[in-house]
């Protein structure tokens, strides 16, 4: 098949880094993330998070093509390390389908 | 089916968020954010990702699926409002995976 | 006098947020902040340093000094909170001050 | 004089970050962020924030007096690029001051 497919991707990349866990720090740039633990897999996430922010506010669209490529690969770093499937974060999505966006920001605002 | 799917979804629900784009702010919060434009949707999407951020690091696995799910949606917003297909940063990804995360990492870190 | 000081302010603003540690949630935005905690006190540290960012990246000099503002008050809170005096803050500026920038840089990047 | 003073420190390295304005990128950190202009400023400002907010989080005490120093330093050189005087945000702070918490908050939620 030609077209890529976000499941595919996500699930595969998922897959791939989930079996990192446990190498030496030195095999993979993967493995040394989950060797920093929670601590250094946040700042790289919220690192790579504001770089996808400057390149949305500043209009860089291939930026933001390849900064949406880091938070993505990162998210996916903080999920196998806290033992979440991506199915989790899918089904939480499908969920709020139902719900409009004025009411799922009302419903989330609560939270505060 | 009873097993989501992060393409079906992803895709799906980007689908969804193009369509509200030129509709009243009134309408639904997904419209509000493109009338915002990229200073709001950028603000958005960094409250966001700082929130994923916060809860990688403390360890709160619910609070993390809740807060993944509310940096995609807005990633998937900021993309539709930047022309962005999802397919664009499936290949993205896609182009990294023949790469290792070390030699990404060094392709990365020339970006300085 | 008409000239404001810097650290006149600062550290007039610092008793005054400190003073309402342990007050009445209601009775202040400051003693709520305290309420929320750590927790909270990052979160909004967070979202002020975000806008100051974003109204960096984008030049808005009025915008800036009012985030700037935001920034400090908040950072305030969180050495309020967590037991740092401000003079603790100043010498570990005045203790870079004899290391160049450049020497600075190579010396914050070991922690990397 | 034995006890450090915000205004001193600050206002000085305000000086000193403003005097190399304009001298070679090689020369000091400084000058280096000064020629990466708004955007590589925001970004540094941006991580340093983040840091903060993760050392405010954690409860990491020496982290965050470290961390502080690095977010007041980089604002101060967004402030120089941007040609804020500091005096601009002391005033800020000041006009605050008869504000108490929640009204300013209010007035600060009027900006959405």
């Amino acid at each position: 098949m030609s077209k890529p497919d976000g499941s595919q991707v996500l699930e595969r990349l998922y897959a791939t880094i989930r079996a990192r866990k446990g190498a030496s720090a030195k095999s993979s740039y993967t493995a040394s993330l989950f060797q920093g633990g929670k601590d250094r897999i946040a700042r790289k996430l919220g690192e790579e998070g504001l770089e996808a922010v400057l390149a949305t506010q500043s209009g860089d669209k291939k930026g933001l093509v390849h900064e949406s490529a880091d938070v993505l690969y990162h998210l996916l770093v903080a999920w196998a390390n806290a033992g979440i499937a991506p199915a989790k974060v899918w089904a939480e999505l499908e969920r709020r389908e139902g719900t409009s966006g004025i009411e799922e920001k009302k419903s989330r605002s609560k939270r505060g």
